[in-house]
């Protein structure tokens, strides 16, 4: 499906946007990948920042643009925190992105379950994690291929849109972004891209700070991924390995109004 | 006011003896900064050491030659261990450097006022951290702006210091360093030093170094701070993002003693 | 010691094995390094993950191929969380690596001791750090100068390894690695290599992504020095300072199958 010339016009419009209004990201994700996600959100001009105290952590949901929700070293402590910062920007009408790491690991599952309840505006995985996702909500439990392309996951992805009422977005080669309604697809990156700890899980607290304030989370979750694809093709071009191509792609985000946008289709 | 010859002189010696002292740092900072920090001391030559559990972080403490104590990502449990590093450090007469990130948050607020009173050798924020700590010394409820700007800290900077009889520090375009009653200036750095985390908390670490084993807490304190501004102009001038920027001040941290110093007034 | 033809080409064709079976690497390891860990395995090809949960470490230390333990920032609750992981893994038949970080301290050496009990496959650490396991293991209580050299530990390495019917290593500019019997030397790498934190705690979990599944654990643990000081010499190279290294050291990795093989004796 293609878009608009306004649509295209918005989705070009939002890297300037969210430098101009620096929206405060409030991220309670996993350890690993803390450092490259503030990093991420200030080379873009978003505002970071991690307040994972279960004393301070809804106060600052409730302040913050939007909330990160990432269970990638998730322990029980910390999902206690999770779900009360999840209240806490419930109750202020701020949205929340979720980062769905199972690993097919009971007590994430469980965690996955609790979370997905709670009505997130976005979830974005790769495809595996969200055939996963879908299993939970639908009480399937046959397996899910760990290698699953995203094509595969089109339809879990389509379908978990519909009853969370949530925007879904597979990563891969090719990016699929969907309502449950309208998909978009989104080309570009590098297979470098996954080989860069937290490349994904940065993605959604960009997710995040796209999504603060607009009016179509559709179209700025597409602008997010896009920003990505981008910048990884642009990064990948004088990489000699993993160590410079992590270099580059902040760089790449750093300039990114300067860039041309990925194809979006 | 201006340095005489002597105190310039010290300034420029400190990265040398720093380099070939190596003191040992202890550092108890925020989950996402904590690699940058300890880059960033290895990188000057000093040794950190993150020893989080309350078990042993009070006898470490005290072996270390200064402690760093920053509420960046504060949980109650960290909280707690804090206070028993504090009383190992003082017992033993080394130094602790406080880093106050409060954010406005009421179980962070609390902490901070605790850790007040525990007496830091040195304190050092940004504008509205400083601000908000001089309103918690003084229980001054008024809020205060976030996007204070180093001038207006002045005052409340040299009236910490001087209750608190201690090094205040406010980080800005231009940083002040002041005891309570002289106020010394440094010009450099760079805007992206504001954009790559955890470049204000590594400075702490820093200053850590630099105050261990000095009879001039005030002068080292400004050496640290010269040292950050000559290294972010320095690494700015061939940065082309963010992410090639941590590089460059990584580098140049690596060759500080090659580097002419900032200027200080 | 020399090696054997078929010796030598097995330690020049592990990378590439490495990279072809992608071995998932279960690390338990202290949160100053694990965004470093990741990336550096990412970077041979092999497949981190962090699952710090009590509740589902067991289960992932099964499913993965091996385990790292790493002590650097031990708090109780990861004590008992690695406890149960071991256990796993030890039940499923997959071997684990001890990086022991002690810097002397009750607590860390009281959980040494208990997790030496519980048989690594491999161990290695810096001189002073498997001297001051030898005594634990010997309950000799005498001092260990955190300065030691290589060559001093070479005793107590072997020893180790003949009561813990483990491959011990020894970091250094020149590198040993014993089972107790044959030593191996490495020769290369680079003193930036200490300077860049976690470079020795992602070489431990490069060791378990080696011994994955080998049956030769002596050669595999020497494999993976002689990549790393291979790595750390190229890397070198064009170094400005720890920053450029770090970034070039990853990049290295990437790339590891082009490079010559370290010298090993």
């Amino acid at each position: 499906m293609t878009l608009s010339t306004s649509e295209h016009e918005l989705i070009c419009t939002l890297p300037r946007r969210v430098r101009d209004t620096a929206p405060l990201i409030h991220c309670m994700t996993n350890m690993v990948v803390s450092n490259f996600t503030a990093n991420v959100l200030l080379a873009l001009g978003a505002s970071p920042a991690m307040v994972p105290a279960p004393e301070d952590a809804p106060t600052f949901a409730a302040i913050a643009d939007a909330l990160l929700i990432n269970i990638g070293t998730l322990e029980a402590r910390q999902l206690q925190a999770m779900h009360m910062a999840i209240a806490g920007a419930s109750d202020a009408g701020k949205p929340w992105v979720f980062d769905p790491i199972t690993a097919g690991l009971p007590f994430r599952l469980a965690a996955a379950r609790e979370l997905l309840a709670l009505k997130p505006a976005v979830i974005r995985g790769n495809a595996s994690e969200i055939m996963a996702l879908h299993s939970i909500a639908t009480s399937n439990s046959k397996g899910v291929d760990s290698r699953a392309k995203p094509e595969e996951a089109i339809d879990a992805a389509q379908a978990l849109a519909r009853s969370g009422k949530a925007i879904v977005a597979v990563s891969g080669p090719i990016d699929y972004v969907t309502d449950g309604t309208r998909t978009l697809t989104i080309s570009g990156g590098h297979p470098f891209m996954t080989r860069v700890t937290g490349v994904g899980c940065a993605l959604n607290a960009v997710i995040a700070a796209y999504i603060a304030g607009t009016r179509d989370p559709l179209l700025a979750t597409t602008a997010a991924l896009s920003v990505f694809a981008q910048c990884g093709a642009e990064a990948a071009q004088n990489a000699k390995g993993t160590g410079s191509f992590a270099v580059a792609f902040l760089d790449a985000l750093t300039q990114v109004e300067t860039l041309t946008a990925a194809a979006i289709g």
